[in-house]
This record gives structure tokens, C-alpha cells and sequence, in this order.
């Protein structure tokens, strides 16, 4: 791993695994999305990684309009690095994923390394009423659903992607993932340095335990010596330890409501700078200072901001 | 884990993996694959774990007429438990998979606890000319293969063999796999003793290094105290090195074509029963013994060969 | 382990390897020793870890006639628990070193669970000049220390203190430390809950990596179970964030200038109270509480403050 | 870990902590050590690790002139690689486990890494008579041994010895020993490539479990990187298994009757060279080749044979 001098937060704005009835912070509308986005920036975090959502209902879309109706609104606003999703939500194609950041060339997409079970279903009943009527299969079929991400598709996004210039956060979701990767990497289809974004606690991945933790860290270093910096994102109520131990260890950290919706023990979070405020008041207890958007640019050897579509 | 007084020696005899140009050893013939599995458990294996071939061709095929032909006439020729494959071949769907399992009613099956991209695409070039026609697409697409199991798909497996009195060989590919397992365990799907198959080396899993072997075996134990039997194969040159490690830390082994081709460094093995011999030597080295395929039923509590249907 | 509900704070108010000239802050008359112990007590810390000091000098001593000067102040002023080191300095005999433990009794004492080099050497050319003429020779000469904890030693303390009924904090400076204390379990020395300090980043022991950290849980986990209370101290920079670590994943924490002078990066603590209000300051932004030192004395089955000779 | 196209066997012919009754074929005339050593290194061992014994009584001995009776013996009959302890035995001051080598100035000697507690007390009561009248107040009292090697020690010894250019067999016995070998690496008091000899299973040390021998490894990469050769030595029953992880791994072995006095469960060995043929056998099976006393010194930068005073 490389060690940052300073801590890069990414906040993860809204995704696509939380629905509009689980809290009332979730933003799903475009002015909603771009207030919260911009309200993370100024609260510390240096990227902002997006999906877009029907801004009427909530449900995950791929539809570049969507994304243009708070993208610009975004990067007027701030200088924080936009990062685009490309594994969308688990039921589109992966032409829809790949849609909205081939017509955007955002300085960064994310890349899913490798398919897995992605299930949250047993959230479901938690939930007497829904607001709104994709809400319950969406999370009730979600024990069939696979996260589709074969070597052809991942092949695929970094020659699309990479002629863009975007730069990808690596999202390896079990040890094997971090093999997917060395593969592409010995072949020489993506540069270092990479930026990986090692993921816990997501049912049908690895789980969320510290030894998880330190042996996903083990293996990067293992595969990649110091040609990558090191992310980590906890679903739910481990994302503020797991971001701890990660940044404590030299590692970056992402928050955000699409990760977690919570700020505290069965506390909802008011909103995503909310997240990054705590996540930054705890890394300031430890001397850790944190990393501009320029810093992350730098860091992370990316296009810039006047490269991208919007 | 349990720590067994005896050694556990699975041989999978011909799998799916692996095509007839790549070895005239590999079985797929009902004949031969009989004549290999009588030979295998002659010279140690108490399992044997079994995947259909077209007789004509060597292309895997789930059907149960096929299993028929050589089913009966390995039972007849040896006492070893008949473990049937439901993972079948990346190709098939999962009810093609279940049908000769459902109809047969085996001792054991075997039960994959994820999906994953499941490639071998990489060995193509070795071969300029392929013995059979389906052979060469059938390596190359792999890139876009992903192996289904789904936690939908996991359950009605679960439901259907377990009515039938089957127990399973849980193949866990990575670390979320025994997550997944320990998930159905404590829904209280299936008893123990869970006997896992921890599998290395094959691309889209995790790793074969010895790291990934221990922290597997951690894993487990962490998630399933003693309630579980480990087991340990690994794909291609390290199929003897990682049996070798399992037994030696009490675990069980799994050896056969279906794993690994070969019998020393660049040598191809000549058959099933020659691994299963040399691991055997290997074992005895170490004062390990092996269990008989009484001893193995015992040890899995399974109900018996006079309990199957063929 | 055994997870708490509520973490326990040991402060170790002055110890035995730093010097007065390291820092201004670090107690040694018996006046200031007390008042020290008293707000680290009101600060948060349920156990007070002590060694005593030549009032004039600030030189390690183990003559009970000094821990009378300030023990029973501390005593009236706080209901902590108050725990007696036996590893006094590396200069003292074993005889030495039990002395004061023997006439106090108190609820709890230290007992290092092996021998090992325990050297601060490079830390001494880092003053020009010294407060006492004791500090450097006694700096300077511990490239030649052994902290001396054999067999017998052990098992001598052992029987001695637990006459009285004098529980022990159980200190592991390396992996070996855990298998000696599994030696003395499984003898039956000393029973359950066993409250176990693991220490990292002292010359001569463990590293302070994070990888150690986990190491020496998972060992201690695999030796004992569920049968002991985990908790962590590093020295130096590290002990803030090694607390933080542990206090995460269930642990308890040691804070307190025996074990570090600073509170944060190049800035001396001025006081032990101020160490202790920061990790108790940080643990609450992880709705972790702090167990009163009532709460200690139920979850470490101590004998009670009323049971103590001074 | 710098990988070895070879395995290095190292055979250590009779050590100081078994005693004559524990077992007959134990060497300690200087006939009988020469006999085993030169048998030893005609099975494969390319390197003798010695100790010296009073010819009479078999008591450990650091006396130059008992080495003089088998040394040239040795060095007559084979080329093999002469390794000296400077370890003694625990009842040795510095300065008598020094002696010999430095008048013998040979090839590698052997250097401990740290202090700790060596016992072998549990041992004694197995055996109701003893063959000599020193032997069993010897492993009784080893509850009180220490093994002394304070960082003052091990600079002496480096220095000394570096002098002579004779190299070191860095014997490390928990995972403190390993940093303490940093220390010296990055003063650059010693000089890469490193030999390190992992202990596993002493009494006082780092006990004989597979994620042990895994940790050392991490730990010695992560301090080392690819500076150092790898061997591994575990006590008693753990010998051969250990051996065979670590050979797997890329390591080299060490065996002999210093470390264990089986061949297989229950079965005393009969002779150094047994434990030597045992080990290149199952080294085989894996398609392992040994290294000649040639290779060793390659692959170790030795000085040669001719350059040694005996
Ligand atoms: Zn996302
Ligand atoms: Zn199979
Ligand atoms: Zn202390
Ligand atoms: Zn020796």
C-alpha cells in the first residue's frame, strides 16, 4: 500500500441498495442529490461518487438525463472529484451501467471486480409499509439477484473507460476480487497507481470483521506492493470503525448514505456531511489530516476537472 | 473445525472443467469413468464425487440417464459414497444441474454457497488442436461465465436434497462463500456436521496461497466452531501441496482429474487412482491413516448406500 | 474474548521506563503520583496501574514504606481499583519487585508472562542533559536488560498474590507469552476470567504493527476461548490509535504516561487525566461506554476495595 | 522471502536440551558426532549445525578443545557446511558459548535473537532413571532458565564473529526476535542475504501452530522483504510437518536429533541421517530438489570451506 500522507474521504452519496423508506435523508431527487453532494464536499470530503435515481419515485436509473439534471449543478459548486457508478443497481444490464459515464468521461467510474451474490433481503421485514411500490421486490428478490461482473465485462469497461482518461475505484468485494484485478493488472490494461476500494459486510460478500479487514489489506499488499492506495467502506453500522481502523493503517475512507444510514447507535444519519464530518472530527483525534479534492487529483493521477462531459 | 482421527480422501473423478484434448486421461466414458472410480477408491478415496459426460463427445451434461449408465456399476464394484455434483458445468441452468441429483438420491452431493465469474479462458492457447468441436468455445467463453448461486437457488437446493436424506459438500470458492453458509446455518437449514470444501486456484476465487488456505480455515472456525469437517482442494499444480498442508493441520483431501491434471511438475497423471495413491504416501509419511468409506459415513453422518436410488 | 458491554480504562500513572527529564508531566513525588491517579480516576479510568518512585529522584523503587505515601490517598479520594505492578523495574530483583505487593494486597497486580530484552537505549541520545544522574546510565544500560519472568518466577507470584486474592493483569509482550499463560491455565494456577494485557512496541518484544494487534487476539482467542478480557496498550504514538483498535473489535485500553508521554503528534501530555479524556472522548464517538470501577470489579471478579491492606 | 530454486536441509546432530537417557542414539562422543554428521550429510544435509558434549557424560560443553576432536573429522570426510552454535546451552555465560566459534572461525554460527525463557521441566518426569547424574537436575531446573541474548550480547557477537566473516544462522523463537533482527539490519550491522531460522514449539517461545509458522513468514517478509532465506525448525512431533509447510512455501528445513528425537508417531529415530532421508523423501513427492553444500554456500554468500581454522 501507499501510504498518503493525507486521508482522501470519498462520500457516497445516495446508491442504489437503499430505498426511500428506509430514511428520509436518502436523496433521491436531483436537487436533493446535488444539495447533499455539494454539502459533503464542504464538509471534507474530496470525492463524490453518485448514482442517479427517478426523481419522482427513487428507483435506481442508468438515463444520462438524470444524471445531467445534478451533475453540472454539482461541479459549479465545488471542485470535489465526481465519481460515477458503473455497477448501477443489480438489476440493469451492464450497457445500462455503462451508459451515463460514457456520454459524462467523469474523472472517475468505480469497477466492480468480479460477480457475486449482493443481497439485502433480510431488511425487508423491517418494514410495515413502503413509500413506494418498487421498494419491497426490489429488496425482497434481491436473494436471486447476482451483481454481474464477468472478466469480458470488466475488460470491457476499462478499454471504454480508460480512453475517457477516467481513473477507476477498484471495488473488490471478496479476496478473489483482488485476484480479478492482478490479472488485469499483469496483462497491463490499467495503470498504477490503482485506487482500490475494499468493501465489508455486504451479504454475499466478505463480512464485516476486523480480521477481514486486515487480510484484504494483507493481500493487496501481497499483489500490488505499492502501486495502490487503499479505500475502505463498511456497510451499515461498521462503516465508522471500519473507516477508522482503515485510515489509522494509512488507508482512505468512504462514507455516505448509499454505504450506511446511520450516524450513531440506532441513530439515522440527517444527511451525508453529516457522515463526513464525524468520520473527519474522529480522524482529526489521531493527527490525520485530511485531503483536498486537488490532493486527491494529485493523489490519484487524474484527468482534472475541465476533462470531463458536463 | 472437527480434527478427524482419519483422513477423508475425496477423489473427483472427471468434473467439468477440464476437456478431452487436455488429457487422454480424463475420463468420460460411462465405462471409463466407472473403471477410474472403482480404481480410485480401491487405492484409498472413501468419496467419490462425480459429474456426467456425453459419452461421444467428453461435453458435460446433467442428464440423468447418462448418470445411470455407470452409477450402478460403480456401486456394485465399490462401498464408497457417491457424491453427485449439482454445480454441473458453468453452461447449464440450475434445474438442468439438480435433475440427475433429485432423481439418483445420493449419499452426498455437492452444493456451491455463491456465484462467481468461474474462467479458465487463459489455458486455451496452450492447445492448437482440440479433439472435439464444443471444446475450444467452450474454454474461450468462460470469460463471460459467471456460476450461478444465488441465495434463492442455495435454498431450494437445500430444501429438495434434504428431503431425500442428502448431505452436502459445501464448495466455498472465497471468503463470503462461508459467510453464506454460515447464514443458512444459522436460519437453520442445514445440521451439522457441515463438511466444507474449501477450493483454491481457480480464476475468479480466491487464490491458491497458503495465506488464503489458513485464513479460510480461520474463517471457519471462527464461523463454525467444531462444527464442521474441512476439506481442501486446490486447483492444478497446487493440488498435492494444499492436500498435503490440509491433512497435516487435520483436514480432510480432495484429489482427482477433475481438480488437477497432473501428477508431478509437468507431468500429466495417468489416472485418478494414481493421485489418490500418492497422496496416500504422502499421508502415511506422516503417520496420517485414511478412512475407509464406512468411517467416512460415520464421520459425515450420512444414511447409507442402501438408501440411494440406483 | 470475552466482549464487554462496557470498556474498562487502566491508567499506568508513571511506571518505570521513562525518566523525569523526558517530561515535566510524568509523576513521581508521592503528592503528585496521587493527584494524578485521582483525576485519571475522575477522567474516566476504573483501574490505576502504579509502581512507585524515590521521591527526591523520580528512580524506580519497590519499598513499600513509598507506595504507603500514596496509596491510601488515592484510595480515599477515588474507588478505583488499584493495581500493583510486580514487574517493577528491569534493575530489581524478583524479591524486589513483589515486596509492595505482598504487604498491600491489593485487588489487582501485574504478572509478565515471560522474559524478554526490554531496552530503551535509542531513546537516550535524544537529551543533551539530564534532571537526575540515575536517568542515563539507567537508559543507556538497557541494551543490556533482560526483564527477567521465568517459569518458576511465575508460578512463585502466582501463588503468593493469590493467597491474598490478588487477581492478575496478565502482561504478553510476544506470541510466547500467551502460550505460557496457557501453560499455567491448564495447570489450573489460576482461574478464569483471565485479564490479558497485550503490549506492543516495546524494544526487545512484539512490533507495534496492527497486523501483531490481531495476531495476539486471534492467538489469545484460540488458547482461551471465551475464558478472558482483552486489553491494549502501545507505547509511545501508538497508544492512542492500538486503543482505539482494540476498543473497536471489543476490547479494553490502557492509557497513561508509563506507557506514553505524548498526546498527540510531537505534543506532550500534562498530565495522565488528559490521556484518559481523550480516549474516552474518541470511544464515545462510537457509543461505546466506559465501565465504572464497580462495573470493573464485577466483570474482572475482584475482591473488592475493602479487602486491601492499606 | 527470497525463494529458493533448492531446498537447504540443515541437520542439527545433537543440540543441548535432550540428554543421553531420553534417547541411545543421541550423539555425544566425538566419534559418534562425527559419524552422524558425515552420515547426515551424505542423506542431503548440506549444512551441520554442532554442538559440543563432554565425550564422558554427554553434558553440553562449550570447551574449543572437544570441538577439535570431531571438527577436522568432519571436515575431512565431507563438505558440507559447519555451523557452530554460539546458543551453548542455558547453564553457559555468553563468553563460554562464544569460545569455540571464535577459535574455530567457521562458516555460519548460529545467533539467537532475543532472551526468553527455555524450559524443558515437563519433560522430566517421564523418565524414572537417568543414565548421568546431571541430567535430570538439568531439565528440572530449566523452569528457572533463561535464555540470555540482550541486544549488548547479540552486537558482540556480530561483531566479533562478522570479523571472521563467518555468517549467521539468525535463530528467532517468537516474533519480538524478528524486530530485534531489524534493528540490527538497519544499523547495518549485518548484511543481507539473511538466514533466518524460525523456532517453533520451545517452551517459553512461539508455539508450534500452523498460523504461527504463517506469521513469522508474513512478519519476517514484511520486516525483510526478499533480503532473506527462510528455514524452519519446530520441536518434537511438529518436526517433519513443520518442515514440510515451510519447503512448500519456498523455505528450507532444518532437522536432527537437537530438535527431535522421532521419526514417526511414538518411533525414536535411530540416527540424524534417518530424520535427513525422511524429510528428502517427502520432498520428492513434491518435485523439491535439494541443494548440495555447494549451492548452500551460494545461496547463503558463505566464505568456504578453506577459509575455517580447524
Ligand atoms: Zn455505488
Ligand atoms: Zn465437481
Ligand atoms: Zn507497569
Ligand atoms: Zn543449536
Amino acid at each position: 500500500m501507499k501510504k498518503n500522507r493525507k486521508v482522501i474521504i470519498t462520500c457516497a452519496v445516495t446508491g442504489a441498495m437503499h430505498t426511500p423508506t428506509m430514511s428520509d435523508a436518502l436523496p433521491f431527487t436531483p436537487e436533493d442529490i446535488a444539495q447533499q453532494s455539494v454539502d459533503a464536499a464542504e464538509a471534507g470530503a474530496s470525492i463524490i461518487h453518485l448514482h442517479a435515481r427517478n426523481p419522482e419515485t427513487g428507483e435506481p436509473t442508468g438515463d444520462p438525463k438524470v444524471y445531467e439534471q445534478f451533475l453540472p449543478a454539482i461541479n459549479e459548486r465545488t471542485d470535489a472529484v465526481i465519481n460515477l457508478t458503473t455497477g448501477g443497481s443489480p438489476t440493469m444490464t451492464v450497457e445500462e451501467r455503462l451508459w451515463a459515464a460514457m456520454e459524462v468521461k467523469p474523472e472517475m467510474c468505480s469497477l466492480n471486480m468480479g460477480s457475486l451474490n449482493f443481497a439485502m433481503f433480510p431488511l425487508a421485514d423491517r418494514y410495515k409499509s413502503w413509500k413506494y411500490s418498487w421498494e419491497e421486490p426490489y429488496v425482497r428478490n434481491s436473494d436471486d439477484f447476482i451483481f454481474r461482473n464477468t472478466f469480458r465485462d470488466i475488460e470491457k469497461i476499462m478499454n471504454i473507460m480508460g480512453e475517457h482518461g477516467t481513473k477507476f475505484e477498484h471495488e473488490c468485494y471478496d479476496v478473489g476480487h483482488l485476484y480479478n484485478l492482478a490479472y488485469f493488472a499483469d496483462r497491463g490494461l490499467i495503470k498504477p497507481p490503482f485506487f482500490i476500494q475494499t468493501i465489508f459486510g455486504i451479504m454475499g460478500g466478505i463480512g464485516a470483521d476486523e480480521d477481514n479487514l486486515m487480510f484484504m489489506r494483507k493481500t493487496a499488499d501481497k499483489l500490488f506492493g505499492d502501486d495502490y492506495h487503499w479505500s475502505v467502506l463498511a456497510a451499515g453500522k461498521n462503516q465508522m470503525p471500519f473507516s477508522t481502523h482503515a485510515a489509522l493503517m494509512g488507508g482512505n475512507v468512504r462514507v455516505g448514505l448509499e454505504d450506511s444510514l446511520f450516524i450513531g447507535r440506532g441513530e439515522l444519519a440527517t444527511s451525508n456531511a453529516q457522515q463526513v464530518s464525524k468520520i473527519k472530527r474522529i480522524l482529526s483525534e489521531f493527527s490525520l489530516e485530511i485531503a483536498t479534492p486537488e490532493e486527491a487529483r494529485q493523489i490519484l493521477n487524474l484527468k482534472g476537472q475541465d476533462k470531463v462531459s458536463f
